[in-house]
């Protein structure tokens, strides 16, 4: 197979927006989800994050990366404000709108009401989930990591709550979001949907993985 | 659709096990990597992590999320002794093999002969590719943040050099992950192939997007 080869240099040569779509399909495979927030007056914001990654389980602590606060960042406003927050699986169905999200729209304008996606409201919790999305979670903030370096920021929350559909949770406690048409994203632009390959059983060191049925 | 829901109580209450299966599937799909390092005596280590992601374009940032040093961690303590290590794309015909890492070899056991894959170097770079990887980079160690919640660490390293197979570099720069049959990882233990749905055009308020072709 015929290979290019990037150095660093090469990296930080390219033109910017080429260099944006490289990057952030080196990693490969992302999750897909919408965040929902309110700020202090009610209005209701939905974006696109491909960067929500799994913390820990006890306490349940899950991440999502937010850029550089140099343009209005509406998602990360309202989680300081509020504390709370939703995010959202996105689905084969939703994914265009899901993608729409991410246009450029004036805080006075809701994303929900822009790409055609419902709020929906949960007793007890003010961040509005997407009444389309199957499996979804509310989120508490606990703390925000500036990255020194780049001025990234790691925003990190609790689960608080979570709604799945019950054919989607196997006997072992995993979600089966194949199930949930929840797909993945590459790139800045790429959506996919996925097939499984196998679940595989606990590794041992004296013994080859075996595939296991669910 | 039936659904299920879980409080913050519920998830704290499940069994230790069946948690990590729940929490490790919530948020969607995930990145497939191995991560490639060597000891400061010449032995070789190789690990699967599913939360690779990434940070920044310029410079061009990777982050991983490590758990608590609770128990020997091979591929940190490398990292951290000689600021080097390689990421490695899992694709449909390793993933077996990439999956078999993760059992508990001791220290002076590589990965790569115990699980039968081959370690590759490049000149002038200590940490040892997976000569089977189709979509490989070059990390050096930048910096790492343990989270104080939880004693997770997110280490952080920059690209230094990339290998990727000529047909998946389209013309705006982004990677074709899945021409390399890169996978994805669900859960703790599942792993999936993809197919592209559309790539979809930049988006802008006053227009839906549409699909590009490449």
């Amino acid at each position: 197979m015929d290979l290019l080869q990037f150095f660093e240099k090469d990296i930080l040569d390219m033109e910017s927006r080429k260099r944006a779509a490289f990057m952030n399909s080196l990693t490969g495979f992302k999750s897909a989800s919408l965040i929902g927030t309110m700020d202090t007056s009610g209005n209701t914001n939905l974006a696109i994050f491909s960067s929500v990654v799994h913390l820990g389980s006890n306490p349940a602590l899950i991440g999502f990366v937010n850029r550089p606060d140099t343009t209005e960042r509406h998602t990360l406003e309202n989680i300081q404000s509020t504390k709370q927050y939703t995010i959202n699986h996105i689905h084969r169905e939703i994914f265009l709108k899901g993608h729409q999200t991410s246009a450029r729209y004036p805080k006075e304008v809701s994303e929900f009401d822009a790409v055609g996606l419902t709020p929906e409201f949960s007793t007890g919790f003010q961040a509005p989930f997407v009444k389309e999305s199957r499996i979804k979670y509310g989120m508490e903030f606990v703390e925000s990591h500036p990255l020194k370096i780049n001025g990234t920021i790691l925003v990190i929350g609790k689960v608080v709550s979570v709604s799945v559909p019950t054919v989607c949770v196997t006997e072992d406690g995993t979600i089966d979001v194949e199930k949930a048409d929840t797909i993945t994203i590459s790139g800045l632009d790429g959506y996919h949907a996925t097939q499984r390959l196998a679940r595989l059983s606990y590794a041992k060191p004296d013994q080859s993985p075996r595939e296991l049925n669910d």
